[in-house]
């Protein structure tokens, strides 16, 4: 069965060489204790807890998936034994406040664990990735008696948590949703309505469930401006910090899904459920939306895992299997055929993964840094600061939730492909990284979703192209300082027309939009992928000119390393990054191209 | 529960408006029956077969599977039925000879077939498929006995047929092969050893099951010069046509796949198992390989079919579900959202899954009348004949078969993508397509070796480039005479300069490849993207020419049809076809992008 090696040399590389995390850190309150040695430690705890505990469950869980039984949702096996050394680990309050039993580090250390614990096994990633939502929603707004009840559970894990939005009727118009909330006497509520695709909704982890829900008060406006934000905990708390009774919140069924089997993805019925209100009446939205763009990044690690798991399980393959002779004569003489890895079009396929991967997780580093100044920002009360950073990471995160779930999914597909049929059989684990990633661009807001988000909402709504010219000055400004370096030369002249490119894009679109307000829908996907690529050759020259530096200044022994860095991000250039003008091209292509064809002339029968 | 509307619309508008089939049948000799009327009611028929017979079956038999006891191997519930209805209603002997029963159509006429029944429901499609491998290789290299005693019980669906290539040690590679003949006195021979990813393997559809197996003679020379053909059925020929001993194959156990769940994939045991030689000594691989251009295009079908599907789905649900408004004004006022169909981006995807199905539909068509001639040679015994148009099949092979499975799996993911959430919850089925789909470009050669097959050996080495040039120069005559049309001529044009690029391209790939073999290697999967985007270019100029001349001179009242061709064709130039250009790239990229980094130091860990 394969396993999962956390990839800690890159991840070394990426904080230390490449992002200054060391320096970070020492700029932050929470970073007190973020020395380079105990990051260093906790790294390789957690890495050595995926390899160990959450990867040998990883194909397991998937075969034998969820149980509904009696109302109650039982794990597969082994899953409850790996959440509690989990939890006794202390690793699910490891950027909580210290104050609830956290221990107080920065929220980049958080997305370091959610890397490798997603990697080793998304499914089981997903119940601690839920809590920590409803615990950033209660610490965000809840009352300091909410926070008193609720946190501590929370962060020690005792207590699991999960976010109720989705309803039949709706998902991403969350305007619709239709879950009712009855104030009661006692300053509660009592919710009624079903919720569906809930994640982690109900499981046999935890001694209680913490629900987030969005409901509609009797009196509440229309559409997105009438709907608050609940407390809806599976058991009432009880008396020091236990539980009391059952509330009327229960798992309806389980969906049957493609992948991530392991999750329990519940249908909730809310049947006069008690409640509490979190944060104002009939600004729920806004509310369970503050730390929408940390959630969305949470799950662009959903690209870079699998494309990393998927490539070293594709890389040991290509190196064992042998089949046919290398075009350019025999590689492995003494073998009966050249093991894959000899292969031109296997290196393509592998390379492709190693980029995305490499240059992905480096892209997720890069946007954590502004994770934490904007978490800092809040936890200061500093809500300018928060705001400042909060905007510059919007910016990123459909970037990085839209193009790297896309790219994930292609890793995956591309890690299948090097295993020719076998890649089709449920024993190597290939087809089921595949169905599992292939989640990643339907949640927390398709890839469309992510395409308006960033085009129309961040790009022309907000700030009239600025954020691009922002965001493209800095990546400008870097790519002519490597123009001096010839092996850096043809990756920042190509960077640099890349820039500029990508500022012309935004203002012929912003100025044809004003005629033409499909524009930004039939634009936005095509756009989101240009940016995409363009942002993840920035990520790539950064880590070649670091690659460069060492490669000249550092010692012998770890050459190899910096080579091979600099190798990939070359292959990056040669070959992903062209895709980005099919994409520039495809955007510009007038409106009618989509919208001239008549709904009912989509299709004739007969 | 979601069902299949054959396209008989766009079939018919192939057929007889775009590729004139009823003059190209008036040339052939089997095509004296196959008038417009009886076309017509063929296609009628098997569409209704295909709705109300096999799509209910579709999702049942992926929940169900297969299953093994005791040896023997039981189909989903109701396939045993349907094949009933499939065999009796003669079907699997549409194109067959007459002599052995078959109804002696045009070898096109089987291809319809496939693509409706392989549309909806392509787990069914495939146990007929591979009994249709057997019939025709028997055929074409069997004695008078062996065509006596299998074609008549393979032609009527009585007996089924698998082909038996893959050990465990070599799928691409067959050289390999390790399975023994042992001669006997009676001339037949004993086989041992184990076939892998055996498609109908087993099954409890037909009374018996004709493998054709590639196997070792003991004196064989090594490599793939050494490797014989032999028909191994399950119980040895009685008396009658009738059935007699079990032999000693057996299915040893059926993989657990991620889709075609309904297709039994077995691993074969042959335990001194009756064979009879078919084919001369140590010419297996030939043999085995006659019909190769045939079943790869029976495989890029499966490109085709799920993108059909998955659109007609997608179609409906974009029509019902009610989600945001659309950028440019609210579309449904009285609605609580507007209908997904009024989002340019879900139109994008809509439409890119229709270019993909009515392009791959018409590439196919296309293809079929070149394999009619082929066949046509084969029969009247005209060896020069039926070389020259598998000549002409073989460089289509690997376009169809590589890109159209390609382009198949984008498509089924965007289906699945309009459906949002709800896409990845396997009661929509949107999930079940894709997983199914995901096979096809693996099987059949995957679309690395498509790539290989085409630049390596249909371009360079077979040709010199005259593969390219040949074709490219049809496909510009035709495009200069689109010019004078406004309609037609920015397509024409770009198609003109595509046609010139594609040369260039093949040109400078031959030159560089002089000097470093593993260019051919490590450009081929960009040439074969590359070459399918144009081919499926020019078969959408192809279409839109006849729509122009309909809508120039047609009725009214098909005005909408040829109206939706223009349209999608647009589409197809502005959104898809610009993908060339970055394969265009990529492919001249050096060989070091991929070569460069050694082996060893592809990873790094701790």
């Amino acid at each position: 069965m394969p396993t999962y090696k956390a990839p800690l040399r890159d991840m070394k590389f990426l904080l230390n060489e490449v992002f200054d995390y060391p320096g970070h850190y020492q700029g932050l309150a929470s970073g007190a204790n973020a020395t380079p040695d105990i990051v260093d430690a906790i790294l390789t705890e957690c890495g050595r807890f995926c390899e160990e505990v959450l990867s040998p469950l990883y194909q397991s869980g998937d075969e034998e998936g969820c149980r509904l039984d009696n109302g109650e949702v039982t794990t597969p096996a082994g899953y409850k034994a790996a959440y509690e050394q989990y939890a006794q680990g202390g690793w699910q309050g490891l950027s909580a406040p210290e104050e609830f039993g956290g221990q107080g580090l920065p929220a980049s250390m958080g997305l370091l664990k959610q890397e490798m614990m997603g990697t080793a096994n998304w499914s089981f990633s997903m119940y601690p990735g839920l809590s920590l939502g409803a615990m950033n929603t209660i610490f965000l707004h809840g009352s300091d008696d909410q926070k008193d009840t609720y946190l501590t559970p929370l962060t020690e894990g005792r207590w699991g948590g999960t976010m109720c939005l989705t309803e039949p009727q709706c998902g991403t118009d969350l305007g619709q949703v239709k879950t009712r909330a009855e104030p009661q006497a006692d300053g509660s509520y009592r919710l009624t309505g079903t919720k569906i695709f809930i994640s982690s909704g109900d499981h046999d982890l935890t001694e209680n469930i913490v629900h987030i829900v969005l409901a509609r008060l009797p009196d509440a406006p229309k559409g997105t401006r009438g709907i608050s934000l609940f407390i809806v905990p599976k058991f009432l708390p009880g008396a020091d910090g236990g539980i009391g009774e059952r509330n009327g919140v229960s798992c309806g069924s389980l969906e049957k899904k493609m992948g991530i089997k392991a999750s329990a993805t519940c249908v909730m019925n809310f049947d006069d459920a008690t409640g509490f209100l979190i944060g104002p009446e009939n600004q729920g939205l806004e509310c369970m939306f503050t730390f929408m763009n940390t959630a969305r990044i949470g799950t662009a690690i959903q690209g870079v895992g699998p494309a990393e798991l998927s490539y070293q399980w594709a890389l040991d393959y290509a190196r064992e299997r042998r089949s046919m002779r290398a075009l350019s004569g025999k590689k492995e003489p003494d073998q009966v055929a050249d093991a894959l890895i000899h292969h031109a079009d296997v290196r393509r396929m592998l390379l492709t993964q190693k980029a995305i991967a490499e240059g992905g997780r480096a892209m997720l580093y890069y946007a954590a840094r502004l994770a934490d100044h904007m978490v800092e920002g809040y936890t200061e009360g500093d809500d300018k600061k928060a705001a400042r950073y909060d905007d510059k990471l919007g910016f990123l995160t459909p970037i990085l939730k839209g193009f790297l779930t896309e790219m994930g999914c292609e890793a995956a597909n591309l890690g299948m492909q090097v295993f020719g049929g076998h890649g089709y059989i449920r024993e190597h684990g290939m087809e089921q990284i595949v169905r599992d990633t292939r989640i990643a661009t339907l949640y927390e807001g398709t890839t469309g979703i992510q395409a308006l988000d960033l085009l129309g909402r961040k790009v022309l709504l907000m700030t009239q192209g600025g954020a691009v010219r922002e965001f493209t000055l800095n990546v400008a400004n870097f790519a002519r300082k490597q123009l001096t370096d010839k092996r850096l030369r043809p990756m920042a002249l190509e960077l640099l027309k890349l820039t500029g490119q990508w500022n012309w894009l935004t203002v012929r679109i912003m100025l044809a939009a004003r005629k033409d307000r499909d524009l930004v829908s039939s634009a936005a996907h095509d756009f989101l992928m240009y940016s995409g690529y363009v942002t993840m050759a920035y990520i790539w020259l950064r880590q070649s000119a670091v690659a460069v530096d060492k490669l000249d200044n550092g010692g012998a022994d770890a050459e190899a390393f910096y080579q091979a860095k600099l190798a990939t991000a070359e292959f990056y250039y040669e070959r992903l990054l062209p895709r980005a003008q099919s994409h520039a091209t495809s955007m510009l292509s007038p409106t009618a191209s989509v919208m001239q064809l008549a709904d009912e002339h989509m299709a004739f029968t007969g």
